[in-house]
């Protein structure tokens, strides 16, 4: 019944389980129950769009690890996680979804039943899969366990990728090449944007040559003239039309691996103004990869491109950047390391970032991006190969 | 900075604040902080992929909503929600997935500064968008004030929709049945599914007419043979073969509305057992529509289905369907009623429901669905058209 074959060899996944045990160890933990979607992928292979009820891995320091879920999605987990079925469970429908009955309290039964209920049992508090209900319900459940805050733990491990990880996200970086070019190839004055993100979303899904596209963890951000003065409005039908930019920023997706980027379109004859900041931005970037080396500190990157930023009379401040490669829905960043000035993670090779030092300006933006992996010496690589500047379509 | 519009009459928000108010007033809740993307967009029109850091809407009863998010999207709420500007507030970016910053600081900050800090505050504590973090710094930061789990108050207000929002639905339908028949007419021995998933969501999102396409809150499940044994698998790149069954459980979207619909398509000639099967789902499809009028309840209609089931010898318990509408990723689900034997919601016309009675057998799997809108009189509208039936193509 078990699937052909996971994405990475078991071996693999036996050194990520090494590295989250060694985490566990170090923060004293015997157990963690493991929600992010992206943390349970990682370590068992997991993958299904079933993350909308309550699911989750559970780790310990000496078994492998258990993936519990919904009994109907126990039956995805037979086609894609590589334990053995003894280590799946499901719960009954009666639980889903119940103002009666909460998962947390099967979940406390099948921790109880394995001898796990009077341990320190790390749970991730900070997470889109792990409500404030199911804590309450599970520590209800639990009174004689520890439940530690584990957010992260598992994320931490994430951040410098294997060399297979590596390959993924080369391949989801080709995927990315073509939807960028989609959108930049396709968009004039007068195509409705749901048909331009119509062409790119099949664009990503095809795929390149045998790499066929996955779905990434977030939908395509295309917004034009004063929306993209917001960072995160999604499409509609108005046609696009002269005089305005809009940014395009998207993501291949290979096997749940992203590579994201983005590039800004102006239709017609840009400002001054915006050529100005163009210019500014582009040798900001530039400073910034350069920055961007093992050894220095995500904040140098920051730093970096806001130096380019103040010689230039620009402000900006804030986030510039986080760590990409597995995720699911909401977010394709990591949620670990930031780029940004108070964020002090020592640079190592094989971490990959979107660096993503997009300018908001109050009437229009400009959205210029690369995905960085650090390598063993001198600047990042950028994984994309769009060329990086604005384009200009009269 | 606004928008032309918001997708609904400035009254239509009014009605829908003033049943969101009685509720609370019904729950003794003086303030609710509203963190489903769902129910904000209900109440204020905001709409944006940003869900994924903290955001939400605070519902007083007596003045505007205030919605309150990061500061970039901010500039998004101003682009979509209906309040004055004074009501749309934002935090900086040093709160954005810090180790070091709680956004529900600065949300405490924000309560304490309107003189709220010592009431009844409802929050939903089964949401995604409310993790278990997020309650503790919040209610650490507001030991005043008596936080109170308010899950679903604002949900159970959506369950009968607004003529206004059945005829987005019906849009959304129109949307479903396009997206369904290419699903049918693409469907071949050596597609490969991630090409077939690419014509699919192009036809999605390309709409219908002037009625273009949104991105449903669920990605198109489309799984074939042993896969479809399970619920929630994604695609990838193999060919389509001859000899297995595929089910497509898809949805248009129409400015955030949906109409859920799942079809089974079968490439060659399906066992007796299979057609066996259809038969009597089909059958039981009938009499749970049948059953499904305004008086009688949801589990009636589970109880029509399982009792054509067990007339057929086929087993079937669990949850057969629930609510749809307006939806956000992770599921275009409402989460309040469920159509199942222990669910007692009496049907009301304008409720509308995705009736998803699917039969996961050993080896294969047949989904055949329907979105339902409950009438005046009479047994429920199936809102989409695609003849129900298992497709076969040889």
């Amino acid at each position: 019944m078990s699937k052909p074959s996971t994405p990475f060899e078991r071996s693999e996944y036996q050194q990520r389980l090494a590295k989250t045990r060694a985490a566990m160890a170090e923060a004293g933990l015997d157990v963690l129950f493991v929600t992010d979607p992206s943390n349970q992928a990682w370590l068992t292979g997991y993958d299904g769009w079933s993350f909308y009820v309550h699911q989750g891995v559970i780790v310990t320091l000496d078994h492998d690890p258990i993936w519990w879920g919904r009994h109907m999605d126990m039956m995805g987990a037979r086609r894609t996680c590589w334990m053995s079925q003894d280590n799946l469970l499901g719960y009954s429908d009666h639980y889903v979804q119940s103002t009666k009955h909460h998962p947390m309290q099967e979940l406390a039964e099948q921790l109880r039943t394995r001898g796990l209920e009077r341990l320190r049992i790390g749970v991730e508090m900070e997470n889109y899969y792990y409500s404030a209900k199911a804590h309450v319900v599970l520590a209800a459940a639990l009174p004689t366990a520890d439940l530690v805050d584990a957010t992260g733990l598992v994320n931490w491990q994430r951040l410098v990728k294997s060399d297979a990880e590596l390959s993924f996200i080369r391949k989801a970086a080709r995927i990315t090449d073509k939807v960028i070019q989609t959108a930049i190839d396709h968009a004039e004055p007068g195509i409705r944007k749901n048909d331009l993100v119509a062409d790119i979303l099949h664009a990503g899904v095809t795929g390149v040559g045998e790499d066929w596209g996955d779905y990434p963890a977030i939908v395509p951000l295309t917004p034009s003239g004063l929306d993209a003065t917001a960072a995160h409005l999604t499409w509609d039908g108005t046609p696009m039309q002269s005089g305005e930019a809009t940014f395009f920023e998207l993501s291949g997706c290979y096997r749940r691996y992203h590579a994201p980027l983005s590039r800004t379109v102006f239709l017609g004859t840009p400002t001054e103004d915006m050529r100005r900041v163009e210019v500014a931005q582009m040798e900001g970037i530039t400073a910034g990869i350069e920055a961007a080396r093992a050894g220095n500190r995500t904040c140098d990157i920051a730093n970096a491109f806001m130096r380019v930023m103040a010689k230039h009379g620009i402000e900006r401040s804030g986030r510039m950047g986080y760590p990409v490669g597995l995720s699911y829905p909401p977010d394709w960043g990591e949620r670990t390391a930031s780029i940004r000035s108070e964020d002090d993670t020592i640079l190592q090779p094989g971490m990959v970032f979107h660096f993503m030092p997009a300018l908001w300006m109050d009437s229009w933006g400009l959205e210029t991006t690369e995905t960085l992996l650090i390598r063993d010496t001198g600047a990042a690589q950028p994984l994309c190969t769009v060329e990086r500047k604005l384009f200009v379509k009269d």
